[in-house]
């Protein structure tokens, strides 16, 4: 029912959904209060319990409502909805994206838009598979990853400037795995202590929360506040450090030259790893070569590279991988078995031929002009909304990091986003307190030009 | 290459590493001593030093050798082989079935035969839902699992007598995953208890050493020892006991409905929980009816259900869904979402439309009918061999367990079935204390009838 929702014909209780919704945010049906019964509405629309029913379950789903065992149907107060725990929040952003309302421009979506897809292509690679390779290709396949996967990777890394054996990289269902399996494999009986940027990337930040010890350090332009991390290395025993070199989330920043450089050795100085998650370092606006850390490791002893495809392929096909020193990868194959034995060989398979196909240099090439284009029309028109700022220039990606004047309410101006149909990220989710600020997300991956200028023309309203 | 590898052509790494394995297990090249180089073989063989390496590389893969790193290359002792650490062994078993090598009699492989797979439909059905979704298909997709999916799903369960909702239902990207978040959400400061059968599926075994206490509890013709498990559960502070109701690993026998009674009420009577691994309750050879233990938990209290589709369906499709009480099943997925954010939404639309379309009973018909065949054969040649007994008569799945005779070495017999290129699996790995014992496992989900009577009728002559 989800995926179908763009059809023309909209389902009778999706109607009712947007009816019901409308009214709780147009304060008829106000915070906390109780809501007509599922047959007192099912009387009023004339129509069946079950189809009021699929409506409420919807609204439940998207915050508006809760249920009550036995006492009845009630609207949420909006605060719950803005500060609700980190890994809901965070899962809503995830969420939204599926399915697609009319009139919402979602700046907040961690979903590339699916109009910039290769689909086709893997539509094509995913037929050839099945039908060269017949039911073998459903087998158990090798824990660590297909060797032809392992291979490509390989050699396309070398542009990079990593030089590594496909017996050093896993394979894994998305990057979000390979921070589990990393989280598994360095276990011990004392916490893990990490090191991250203050901002950083929330779905790493909430995973770290559940059972690791985090060591904030100041994101500035060009990277960590290198005196702070080298003060925390001094004085702690940090499990890794954790940080993106280009576009990093949420700010759009990269790490300069030099600090990489200084990164490694305090690093290597200190005997602690670094995770490098790379999720998009091939989307420079300008075609400037950026280097990962990884390729500053030459011995290989102290970067775990993850690598997604999510955001620069397609998020539903749950690939990514990482390569990991010597002395750990064969920990984190056995980590991998006891967590899911191994990947989809079908989906490893079908990358592996995109890969070889050359297919990803053109849809890369084909992403940075859509983006590119997209961050020049979005800056040009936020210069128009005098109550905030653009913090930084950025050359690549798909984050704007944008501050609010001092004279404006975050809360007030989050939730008045959301009555008009804009969504944003709001910053406190990035940081580690996750104490209310003036920061917002703004993310150009799920909008296209139109809905930019829309979004940014119905924003530059809103606090009059 | 492994997908390829059986081909008629045979690569020629392929034949030097059947020629280095035959020397070695001729003790031409005994344990413990140095291969000669790289170098020296390639200009014996007449071939370049890649083809040679390819050939280690393998060798290694299949513990005949280790590299020592500086030194040289070295033949693996035969019992590092036989008793080497339980996971590597475990990863072993999977990863068999890949390189199907000629001649080999597979009684050991976790992997069921793909010429029983049904393939065809899945391979339209993944063309119609790409054709019909479109790029949708490859956004984020809910953690839970699609809706729809978990709608069939909770639909056909209900023929085994388990009522839910489909949002107590989480969809997994294969069963170990089940497992996998289950030890997570339960997860405390103090290390999970956990009560399984002895001996037991050795995959979950292997899972639960690496960070929790076990306490195994004598596996009986027809269930757990009662005794010995109430006095654990009176005795400790259980987190959950791990059960298979039907035929299950390794000995193939089932709970007797009694015993199921009893186990349920003793879990509540102590308040634990029950994990229910279901991989195979559908292959009842005489379509017995068979009680799941979900189906008398009826307040839906005390059992965590994993289902399992790698053995009923096909074991690439890396699908699974568990159901669990209410209070757990919103941390389990906060839990997935951590661990890997989402299972891919293309395998799951492609499993609810193999559900929807009814193929899963046909196929289910088909497998019942192929699997008690071969049991049939299997045990009646087993009846040929003097020395060992079939330990139990079993009326459903793919296990049969077997014992030698006190008067036979289990090593020696193991090592001499795998020189004659037959593969059991040594009943050790399905004990907590990986003692050496006199049981095997065999099984004839890889093997189909010919094979079956060729690898019997040469352990017949094994002995001599």
């Amino acid at each position: 029912m989800k995926i179908n929702s763009e059809e023309k014909k909209i389902p009778i209780y999706l109607k009712i959904y947007e009816d019901l919704k409308n009214k709780i945010e147009k304060n008829e049906y106000p915070e906390n209060s109780k809501l007509p019964s599922i047959r007192q509405l099912a009387l009023k629309y004339k129509l069946n319990n079950i189809t009021i029913m699929k409506a409420f379950t919807l609204l439940e789903k998207e915050g508006y409502i809760i249920k009550k065992r036995g006492i009845g149907i009630f609207v949420k107060s909006k605060e719950s909805l803005f500060y609700n725990t980190p890994s809901n929040n965070l899962i809503e952003t995830f969420k939204v994206g599926q399915l697609k309302q009319n009139n919402l421009i979602n700046f907040a979506s961690g979903t590339p838009s699916e109009d910039v897809y290769p689909f086709q292509i893997f539509k094509k690679l995913y037929s050839d598979v099945l039908e060269e390779y017949g039911p073998k290709i459903m087998l158990y396949h090798p824990t660590q990853g297909l060797e032809e996967l392992r291979e490509v990777l390989k050699k396309n890394i070398e542009d990079k400037g990593i030089f590594v054996s496909k017996d050093e990289i896993q394979i894994t269902s998305g990057s979000q795995q390979g921070l589990d399996l990393i989280l598994k494999t360095l276990s011990s009986k004392r916490k893990n202590k990490i090191i991250v940027g203050n901002p950083t990337y929330h779905g790493a930040l909430n995973t770290f929360k559940t059972n690791c010890k985090i060591y904030p350090v100041e994101m500035e332009e060009d990277g960590f506040n290198l005196t702070q991390l080298e003060k925390i290395l001094s004085e702690e025993k940090i499990t890794f450090i954790y940080a993106t070199m280009d576009f990093s989330c949420p700010t759009g920043v990269s790490w300069s030259e030099e600090k990489k450089q200084k990164l490694i050795l305090l690093a290597k100085k200190y005997n602690t790893l670094i995770v490098e998650d790379d999720f998009a370092s091939e989307l420079s606006f300008y075609n400037t070569p950026r280097t990962s850390i990884k390729s500053l490791d030459s011995d290989n002893k102290t970067v775990i590279y993850i690598k997604s495809f999510s955001k620069i392929i397609m998020p539903g096909l749950r690939l990514a991988y990482m390569i990991a020193p010597t002395e750990l990868i064969s920990k984190i194959v056995t980590v991998k078995f006891t967590t899911d034995i191994s990947t989809s060989a079908l989906d490893q398979k079908v990358l592996a031929n995109f890969l070889k196909g050359n297919f990803l240099k053109l849809h890369i090439e084909n992403l940075i002009k859509i983006y590119r284009e997209r961050y020049l029309v979005l800056t040009e028109k936020l210069k128009e909304i005098p109550f905030l700022d653009v913090v930084y220039n950025i050359d690549g990606g798909f984050y704007v990091w944008i501050k609010l004047n001092d004279t404006i309410d975050s809360s007030q101006f989050y939730l008045k986003c959301k009555e008009n149909n804009i969504l944003l990220l709001s910053g406190n989710v990035f940081f580690l307190d996750n104490q209310k600020n003036q920061y917002f997300r703004v993310r150009f991956a799920t909008t296209d030009i139109p809905e930019i200028i829309d979004g940014i023309d119905r924003l530059k309203v809103i606090q009059r």
